[in-house]
């Protein structure tokens, strides 16, 4: 090794203060600016060739100063992001952020916890919200959760902990050694699902897809079929992943049922409430979930519904030592203090992966507080009107018929000739008039419109049906002349 | 479900934007206040009672509005953090974090990406990064990454990969079927490497423990030696993971011979490089990374010694078809356009377990582009010169003793009776002296100082030691006296 010079230690604060409140609050005022007039802005602006150019670089060895770095923030990045705060954006399941995100996650960068775990305001405040959690979904006291990035992590935690209920303590030393492990979900599931299988050693295979009614939930009697053949040949089911709004259609799987089913055959109930489970806030949606107070755990996420900025997801589990049977690990840099910074009795690392972790709990809490939960279900009700509004619209017009049922806020629908619905979407993002996405049902493209957004009002889903028709008629133009 | 009652949409944007903007800008004053007064303050401040009890709340039906939330926030949040931003904090492998930071998370918040995946500016600027980061390491242009929350979660990463590798393309579908897999890695290798192992269905015990020499590196010797005795026994040795910075002394394995057994022996080499391997930006300690450049795959984080806010980890593959083989699915809802909002090759969702991410990237680019490789490297040569300050004092003291060797920025040492050092550091914290750590040597407590504080100057080392040297003689007079 080299040695090292013994100079006057090098500091990265800025040697003039007020310099960088000038720059940081011009940085903030721009930023609300851009929320703020949001609406006046295209969709999506594609990202040009010449700002990927600048953006080509070695990792500089001489820093530029944050001023210079602002400058090429609003040239090459604000322009050009997703789109999911412009209230025609309908692509996916993605939340519209908040000007209280802002704030919060200003904040959070200001304090710049690592929520791994120790005896600080970040750790206590997380388990309240889990506390906080567990009394909206009907748990018990022994319930307890952590934060995650999102609900493909808190599915895979859901995963390991059923897998470690089915194989006890043996399964962290020894490994899988062969079990043959089953799950089940409904076809509607989320990839992530068997994805997580993949990740914990299962296989995807592992994973029995069980057909849907004609409205996208699973289909319960061939739920227990599966599992009575399953054990006929050997298997060993040990989870059910029931799904609280489809990605596809917005569909609930029968819950309560669901658990019943759980309770008789002794399997682990997780829910995939991605976007689903935090309808509870809403009294109108509530009555989806029933039946989610019985589940072992649930994965959810407050970055789409709720709108906290990305990312937040969240695991509740019914048992909290289910979590720290799953993960809590003795080690000597994490050794617990009867007094003083390193105590506390639960850490987040005994209840996850993540070590590392920030104040997501500082976002979640000063939404949840700011707007309550009722303000929270009121947007949701009205994504979920302007759904129905944009279903009647479908319906009416000669143009378009409804692809799939539209039970929630998530409306498919198609053209007469579906591979024209390709062409519509991409004309649409590429025009910056709006974001729907294009999924396939049955192995054909329909044109997907997830209503995710608190700024979307019926206006906005008429003015984007307008543009959608004469696209379409366009389209037919295109063709018949061409 | 109960009817939605179809009324005007209900929205979470401030109803008066000229109010929200002085609340936010008033928080950003008092977040900029707070981190340049951070030495006026104690490092550390124990959680009241009364404030954990007004926490005590379930979730709120109404909101209280944003500017009643901050006032809770300076009362009960704000002064009860981790302590790591003060420059006697030297307890754990902690970033300080950055201005920079508040400004860049401040503006991801605004933008509220989700990075999973799409055609938008941060996938783009994460792809950036990733070319960039693979040139510091010396890889190929076919390497290719992903930002996760933090070197627990890329370690996992690297174990599926390397797992992938190992058994190929079944796998995925039909899972592990009981081959006897075998990982190596250090003794003093980080707890979540065996974690890692668990939560991939191969089991703890999967992982081979191999002795350190005394300066806390793996001996290759003995790891050609297990491997050997492993295959003989018919295991299936896949992976080396080895440690550039292991969490107890600071230690680098000697990665360049790990690279050859691997190379020798057809195996993964990972390594966890969670604070050591962004020591590649300091010419003098770079020579402790020679070999990183053969490695499979590099787990590290932005958040320890780059000041990167929390969290913000990155697992770097040096053929990123390898991630693509471990995590790539179709899914209806994830399929590619050729133009528009959905186009786009790789997505991070390709490379990752995450379709939920946040935008990482900008904090990432922000820190790299202000300050350059050279300061945040100048950063860490300062944190491994006061060390050195450190131990030189304890090698002085007639009341301490150097535990462990000191070879980069984390020293432990210990009084004569290693019982007292679990109180000294108790007391250091409840007095809001100072941070240090205790962790566990050959079964005893001993006192542990991380320097990764870009704050921390000699000068503070000075004053820290003072402090213990004058709590350490107190407590001997009190235990004379007891």
């Amino acid at each position: 090794m080299n040695e090292i010079p013994h100079e006057k230690p090098y500091h990265l604060d800025p040697e003039d203060w007020a310099a960088f409140r000038r720059l940081a609050h011009r940085a903030l005022d721009l930023a609300i600016e851009d929320l703020e007039s949001i609406r006046e802005r295209p969709v999506w602006v594609e990202t040009p060739d010449w700002v990927k150019d600048r953006l080509v670089s070695p990792i500089p060895r001489q820093g530029k100063g944050l001023e210079a770095v602002l400058e090429d923030f609003y040239q090459l990045i604000q322009p050009y992001g997703v789109g999911n705060r412009h209230p025609c954006f309908m692509g996916w399941a993605h939340g519209a952020g908040t000007a209280v995100g802002i704030v919060a996650e200003m904040l959070a960068a200001g304090l710049n916890l690592n929520c791994g775990g120790r005896n600080h305001i970040g750790v206590e405040l997380e388990r309240r919200l889990a506390a906080g959690l567990a009394a909206q979904f009907g748990f018990p006291a022994s319930a307890d959760g952590i934060f995650v990035t999102g609900t493909s992590q808190a599915n895979f935690i859901g995963v390991l902990a059923a897998r470690r209920a089915a194989l006890g303590e043996p399964l962290r030393e020894r490994g899988l050694s062969g079990a043959p492990l089953t799950a089940y979900a409904s076809a509607e599931a989320h990839g992530c699902v068997a994805q997580a299988l993949e990740m914990a050693g299962l296989g995807r295979n592992a994973l029995r897809s069980i057909v849907c009614d004609s409205q996208g939930r699973i289909r319960p009697d061939l739920l227990r079929e599966a599992i009575r053949a399953d054990r006929k040949s050997g298997m060993t089911p040990f989870l059910i992943v029931g799904t609280a709004g489809t990605v596809n259609f917005g569909a609930f799987d029968p819950l309560d049922e669901l658990a019943s089913i759980a309770a008789d055959e002794g399997l682990w109930l997780h829910v995939d409430g991605a976007f689903g489970a935090l309808a509870i806030f809403s009294d109108a949606l509530r009555p989806l979930l029933s039946g989610v107070e019985r589940a072992d755990s649930i994965g959810f996420d407050f970055h789409k519904w709720a709108h906290v900025p990305y990312d937040c997801g969240f695991i509740l589990a019914r048992d909290g030592d289910s979590l720290r049977e799953t993960f809590s690990a003795p080690a000597a840099y994490l050794s617990r203090a009867k007094k003083g910074l390193a105590s506390g009795e639960t850490w987040a690392c005994d209840l996850g992966p993540d070590l590392s972790r920030g104040f997501r709990a500082l976002k979640v809490w000063m939404t949840l507080q700011s707007y309550g939960t009722e303000s929270l279900g009121a947007a949701m009700d009205a994504n979920c009107a302007a759904a129905r509004h944009l279903a009647a619209l479908v319906n009416k017009s000669d143009l378009f018929r409804l692809a799939a049922p539209a039970p929630l806020n998530i409306v498919c629908f198609t053209t007469e000739r579906p591979e024209g619905n390709r062409a519509l979407v991409e004309a649409l993002h590429l025009e910056g008039a709006a974001a729907p996405s294009l999924t396939l049902i049955d192995g054909n493209p329909v044109i997907r419109c997830a209503l995710f957004n608190h700024r979307t009002e019926i206006a906005d889903v008429d003015i984007f049906f307008a543009k959608a028709e004469a696209l379409a008629r366009q389209l037919i133009a295109y063709e018949c002349s061409g």
